[in-house]
């Protein structure tokens, strides 16, 4: 089979064999796959991975699996827990001490003909919804995963600091508690959604559609640059007792200004992956638009491309068919 | 009246006027007063502060004021509030966005034969409770703001750094939650109390009575440490979902590794003023033991080399009477 690997180099090998599932795992054929940020940043060094690429997918059972049936569509959480740690058996196996992630640390990729999961990882796709929709379930989890740490209330002002992919879908999740939010978006593309979708922006010039933004007056503020200068951003916004949640890894360590945590009494929450079956759950509801986040779909065997024209600035969400 | 005052330098001003009580204002007779790590840095600088120093004491009034009556014993709240803007009427005047901050801000503080406080800030000393432990009723209070942010678990493995003037009483509070407690500790004296107070503690080099400290394993670490050296530490012994609680504020600024606080979804909580109600209940109860925390007595008279003694390493609570 065909698989995009990166071993110091980033290449499509043609002659891969099949993934073999172990006991208690699905094989699966791949329908759809998204190229992230922790993609790009895994492609430039981050946690010296080497291995076939990718946790963004959906795809079909090839064959039956404990209570599946071949041809199922599903998607699945990328974290391969070992259900006995501390973190497991308190109910977090995606904080699991000992596990693998798919395409991360020790698990072969999505960006391949076929892979291997195990079956407690999957979830059914609705069939209402499409696989360009599906294949957004990972990233729209991880999305979710700011309000199940941190509950937003209606009456909250929440500013969302970076409308890339994934910012985009923060925004969408966000505006359905009915708060009272800004996104600070820099590139037209992202800028253009938000028009349409009617959310508050502002440009780091302070132009914007209504936005509001004003010092230390935010309850949450939302960083999804990874930069030094969005976490700065998000101390000089948030108001006493509020809530930074960071939702990007920190390609360079920013300099957090702790006496003002301190004095003001701030909050900083780490957040990471999501729950699947909320997000299957909004996709069937139709409440978030992921179609317009796509910028192009390639083949696998374009996957090279794929990569270089997923990694230019402004551009949003490129997918891999098979 | 006498008044210790920082103007660039520290000195003993002996012809003060006595304090003007505004309307809604009390006059109080100072009986005596801390000295804490916040004074110590404000005569190195920080805040750019310029007047008469001091933010702990208990007192007695000087007249009668409101429903008080000339003689009771006070200890009173140090930020003077609007009671008009939004985190006033949302119930924390302790974030008063148009504060004053006795000894620290815009408002003359406790070292000196008189001072004023609002009414509202004030809270009578039990009969029970002696001045040596009243005086200690505004650093417990900042100690139970821990709790007040991050409720503490019977069963959470907790990690107190630092056992100075503050991280002794934290300890003590936390130890009441009945949490498994270890206080890493360097100085001979604060071992030496916490030994008499049967809690853990480890000392840098991992000896120690009872630790249990564990890369990754805490769920809650408490930095009293102000050091870009303690955050570090709380980064390494927290374990994933858990909370690193800043007790004190740093005058440099540490590198934190914003990563791990994101893929490990860590929880970062400033904290500063605390309930002195509750603090007060634990003193009227015997809970505390603050008699131990003291390490001298000086007269007002004496208060430039009262300072000089605090400011010594390892040198715990110096006090000052009128």
């Amino acid at each position: 089979m065909r698989a995009i690997r990166f071993d110091k180099t980033l290449w499509l090998s043609t002659n891969e064999p099949d993934p073999i599932p172990d006991s208690g795992e699905a094989l699966i054929r791949l329908r759809l796959a998204g190229i992230c940020h922790t993609d790009l940043e895994l492609t430039r060094g981050y946690m010296g991975f080497a291995g076939i690429l990718g946790h963004e997918f959906v795809g079909e059972l090839v064959e039956d699996a404990g209570e599946w049936r071949a041809s199922q569509r599903v998607v699945g959480e990328i974290n391969v827990a070992c259900g006995r740690c501390d973190m497991c058996t308190a109910g977090i196996p995606s904080q699991c001490r000992n596990r693998s992630t798919l395409g991360i640390a020790n698990y072969p990729g999505t960006f391949a003909d076929k892979l291997r999961l195990p079956i407690r990882n999957l979830y059914a796709v609705p069939e209402s919804v499409p696989d360009e929709a599906a294949v957004f379930a990972e990233p729209l989890a991880a999305a979710l995963q700011v309000t199940e740490l941190t509950p937003i209330r209606p009456t909250d002002h929440v500013i969302v600091i970076g409308a890339g992919k994934l910012g985009l879908l923060v925004a969408q999740v966000l505006r359905l508690t009915g708060c009272d939010l800004t996104v600070i978006a820099r590139q037209p593309r992202p800028i253009a959604l938000l028009k349409q979708w009617d959310i508050p922006y502002a440009q780091p010039d302070g132009s914007g559609y209504r936005p509001t933004l004003a010092h230390q007056q935010a309850d949450v503020i939302v960083d999804c640059t990874g930069s030094a200068e969005g976490f700065a951003s998000a101390l000089e916004l948030v108001k006493p007792r509020g809530t930074i949640v960071l939702k990007s890894t920190y390609a360079k360590m920013p300099q957090a200004n702790l006496t003002r945590v301190v004095v003001d009494e701030i909050k900083i929450v780490g957040s990471r992956c999501g729950p699947f079956a909320a997000a299957l759950r909004l996709m069937e509801a139709q409440l978030v638009d992921t179609k317009s986040i796509i910028e192009q779909c390639y083949s696998l065997d374009d996957g090279v491309a794929a990569f270089e024209h997923a990694a230019q600035r402004g551009v949003l969400k490129v997918l891999l068919n098979p």
